[in-house]
């Protein structure tokens, strides 16, 4: 029987896997024995709180992330094409979305595997709902350059084109350079630009507001600093 | 107390609550009295399906779709603003994402009201994961024109401006123009972009499949036509 390639989301912080996935979700994940993984001490950490039916030190996990050379790829699918499923396991949230995981999902369609993406929570998403930005039509553009001269200017694109669509903007940034963001933001765009800060999404210390860039700047700005958070844009 | 405006995700189809829905966020629905909802009945069915505290017919259903007039919103907020906590329920999948649930949410936003996301299915995200395309940049568009030049002269301009940004594109249309749709495809974009079609996402019907449109071509079209369908394209 054709194996299937399982999408499986984990938790966006130190949170139970019963406090944000579906219980069939959890049920479809137990049984399985083989997973490639971003990474392999957070996802051993997440089966043993699933509870997989397995003993942990039996299942076989592979690492996919930014180190992996491409030429890896066709090995991390062999147990796929040998029958096996495969559970693919992001470090937060859902895998393939803004992490190395869609590289092996294009070969697995490549391939004509049976590719299952599971529900859980996905970061962009809940920032995207909770923002009351624009969402018949949204983007997601990764990370922004890093130099404050160049963050300056691709903001100031990113601004002009969700003028034109009326588009939000949804990007990230390393945690410990939250801050500096932030201050670009803030210096950067319109007053008249709404700006949400999305920070610790499904944790208790949960914060999502949005406000103009103008009602931002009078403020003492958010404590964001390490702290994972979504940046979303419209103007 | 300063009340919540809770978030609150839905099926994708004829499936229970529970199949898609983490056990804590039903424990959050349940003791719910106010609801704001896209359609009255379907809104009714999934909270007898969910078990409410209250009996269903003491629940106040407020309704909120593309017929609501904007002046219609602050009226909305007003349990809200009374201390009352609403439930945000769309017709399917995410509130506030690709419906008319988002201007509420900024309002709500706008008075300083807490907004929690709750985590649920959506159908962009979970096609964007199993599409294999370009998880760390993509754009929502919404729907496209529906008469066919205009259409085929929209998917020429998505499909270069995937090519220059590397950007996932995904797109809806309503149903019963899913086959169109697919034939201005396959006759507008180049052989080698990428197109995955999926259809019918956590139903036993799901299918989630990426093909060049050279490859599409060689086979007999899917039968995707009044099945909710996710296009996805990258160039």
């Amino acid at each position: 029987m054709a194996a299937t390639l399982y999408l499986i989301p984990v938790p966006l912080g130190a949170t139970a896997p019963e406090a944000v996935l579906p219980a069939p979700v959890l049920e479809q994940i137990r049984p399985l024995t083989h997973f490639v993984v971003e990474n392999a001490k957070s996802a051993r950490a997440f089966l043993k709180a699933v509870g997989t039916a397995q003993p942990l030190q039996s299942l076989l996990l592979d690492e996919l992330n930014e180190h992996t050379p491409h030429t890896a790829l066709q090995k991390l699918l062999e147990p796929l094409l040998a029958g096996h499923d495969i559970g693919l396991v992001s470090e937060a949230g859902c895998p393939a979305v803004a992490d190395p995981g869609a590289d092996l999902v294009a070969l697995a369609q490549k391939n004509g595997i049976r590719v299952v993406p599971l529900v859980g929570p996905s970061s962009l998403l809940l920032a995207l709902m909770a923002s009351g930005l624009n969402g018949q039509r949204f983007a997601f553009l990764g990370y922004l350059p890093s130099k404050p001269m160049e963050r300056a200017k691709a903001l100031r694109n990113i601004e002009a084109e969700s003028r034109q669509h009326r588009q939000t903007q949804l990007f990230i940034e390393t945690p410990y350079r939250n801050r500096p963001m932030l201050e670009t933001l803030l210096a950067t765009c319109q007053p008249s630009t709404r700006l949400t800060l999305a920070t610790d999404l499904t944790l208790p210390s949960e914060s999502i507001v949005t406000l103009t860039i103008g009602e931002w700047k009078k403020r003492t700005p958010p404590d964001i600093e390490r702290r994972p958070t979504v940046f979303l844009l419209l103007a």
